[in-house]
């Protein structure tokens, strides 16, 4: 490594410019520069070497131009993109990092960064479990997906849980989450793998790829005699009870289908619609009177309003990681150079388990 | 007033069959059979004359056919219909009603009923207001609009509230409620009548009518320029702030331009949604996105869950009626024959405030 005095070679992914529609590799272009591996004298910066990148679904909103009504600032064309990573501390000017001490927050996409106000970085504490797990599962996507299902659910054991984009990073947890407090769990996704995923190794009761169910509503749905799903078996559908909670990562037609089988008293928590983002115009949700006839409480959530709750869910889900009773799996993009494909891939459903580029490895 | 033992004419609404689309009024028809006004030996059944009836948007629900998905029963065609009404007891073999009582609750577009389990009937017990005040205010709508408001809405002193078909039974009330919490109030309505009601007899801050309003979003949101508002006053909208509250009434495209001009952390009580029950299918909402990133908290509720809370309720309104604290306007329908114009006008618009129908006053 560099001793601090000269510069390195710093590779990065740029954005060219504001996406419309879908983004493509070429959106983002590789782009090299050089840094100083030294906070200025007298800063309060930290010096990173990145090591684990995170891709985000909510990274989509952030290539838009802004129109000022944007929940998060958008990217600058031609800088690095940011967002969550896992990175070393190679020079320090805050109280708070010392050289060696690995974080989570957010970086650049990029071999190293320099972080002029370091306050929003949290210092990892347990090394026990793999580093990249705090760019998902023990960082952003872990706490939504607990605070998600914990504070905006209101969940009960034995209650009937459909959890969309099961196999990401956010749905895999959630319905371990529900299963751990005794519901009853179906996960949709969108290939035979993941379905696979979502029942041998999440413990889903059911999983279906929504693909290959031409109508939502039927999929979800319960069909009014018993013995119709004993003698045909393949056409037994997921919710016969109808669906308590719906944890939302969708949106558009699987939203509708979903209020159609909603029951009495039925909560939503709607953390996201990625089959919207990329929509000039957004679908339209025909079905919402029945927020009105069936009491259901929809609520949409950002987990930036709770990092307050991380101490508390760090515990909680690293206890159950180190004793198997949580499992997790990433899908890992090698090298820095792979980061565009990685995140387009999300869109259109590519990943399996949490998407995660690796930089470096130490 | 006949005696009891002989049978008396009794003039009905009945519904010809299930509606689709916009009801008419020949959808009902006017027909005449005899009851005897007395209950059945050793029943609990009660014999009510009826007095005013209540016209409401959830009947058009009723017109249905079922398909077993309904929060409530069809009408039987062939039948009487059935709502709320005021209602004087004429014969009783129930404990808890004797002849003489006023009672609000379920009963027939008929001049009498015999209503063989009068357990959900409420006694009426102040007879200083009017009684038709049974149908509304201090009914179902008034019911409706305290627990939408205070319980589903959580309000808080110096918040933005913006209420659709706000001139109706349940929005004249929350406004006052809200007015009353110190809530800046706007309304909107159909008509010049009703906006002027609003205004200027129900004390909201500002009203407008939807109908003269090509972009709702427009006419919902701020301008950016202050200046802009002042020099062009023609031009100043409603909610420069946004909105932290909205109680929904009517849905489709005004719930599509209320979600672009909520706040961060807004709340939407889903009371009905009038503009989509006449329709085969709903129109699409498409701006549910705005859910997730504004933090929105959208919740449906039905009178149903919470007559517990109507004593609590009654006292409460009842003391505002007597202060003049809060004032009501109903819209009379005089005679039996009349109920039918009056319900499908509803759904028009045509009614300006509670829409009653006068059956005898005495």
């Amino acid at each position: 490594m560099a001793n601090g005095n000269e510069e390195v070679e710093n590779k990065q992914i740029v954005l060219r410019d504001y996406v419309s529609g879908f983004p493509k590799e070429t959106d983002m272009v590789p782009s090299k520069t050089t840094l100083k591996l030294k906070v200025p004298e007298g800063s309060k910066a930290v010096v990173l070497k990145n090591l684990y990148l995170s891709c985000d679904p909510y990274m989509r909103s952030r290539m838009n131009k802004s129109d000022g009504s944007s929940y998060i600032h958008s990217f600058t064309p031609g800088s690095p993109l940011v967002g969550y990573g896992v990175s070393k501390v190679v020079d320090s000017g805050h109280p708070d990092f010392k050289n060696g001490d690995y974080v989570w927050g957010m970086t650049g996409w990029e071999d190293y960064s320099l972080i002029e106000n370091p306050d929003s970085l949290i210092k990892i504490k347990y090394t026990d479990v793999p580093l990249s797990y705090y760019t998902g599962i023990l960082g952003m996507a872990g706490v939504t997906a607990y605070v998600g299902f914990y504070e905006i659910c209101s969940p009960k054991k034995g209650e009937y849980v459909f959890i969309s984009a099961a196999s990401g990073a956010v749905g895999q947890l959630v319905g371990q989450f529900a299963k751990l407090l005794g519901c009853y769990v179906v996960g949709s996704a969108g290939s035979k793998e993941k379905v696979d995923l979502l029942k041998n190794k999440f413990g889903f009761d059911e999983a279906f790829n929504y693909k290959e169910e031409p109508d939502l509503n039927a999929a979800l749905k319960r069909h009014v005699s018993y013995l119709y799903n004993i003698y045909f078996d393949g056409l037994k559908k997921y919710f016969p009870e109808g669906i308590d909670i719906y944890f939302e990562n969708v949106g558009g037609k699987m939203l509708d289908a979903v209020l159609l089988n909603m029951r009495n008293h039925g909560r939503i928590a709607a953390c996201g619609m990625i089959s919207q983002y990329n929509l000039e115009k957004p679908e339209g949700v025909h079905n919402l009177l029945l927020v009105v006839t069936k009491r259901i409480r929809m609520q949409g959530f950002l987990v930036f309003d709770y990092y307050h709750m991380y101490p508390k869910f760090l515990e909680f889900t690293r206890q159950h990681i180190l004793e198997n009773k949580i499992v997790y799996v990433e899908d890992v993009a090698e090298g820095l150079e792979s980061a565009p494909a990685a995140l387009v891939g999300l869109f259109a459903g590519r990943n399996v388990g949490k998407q995660v580029v690796v930089v470096a490895r130490e």
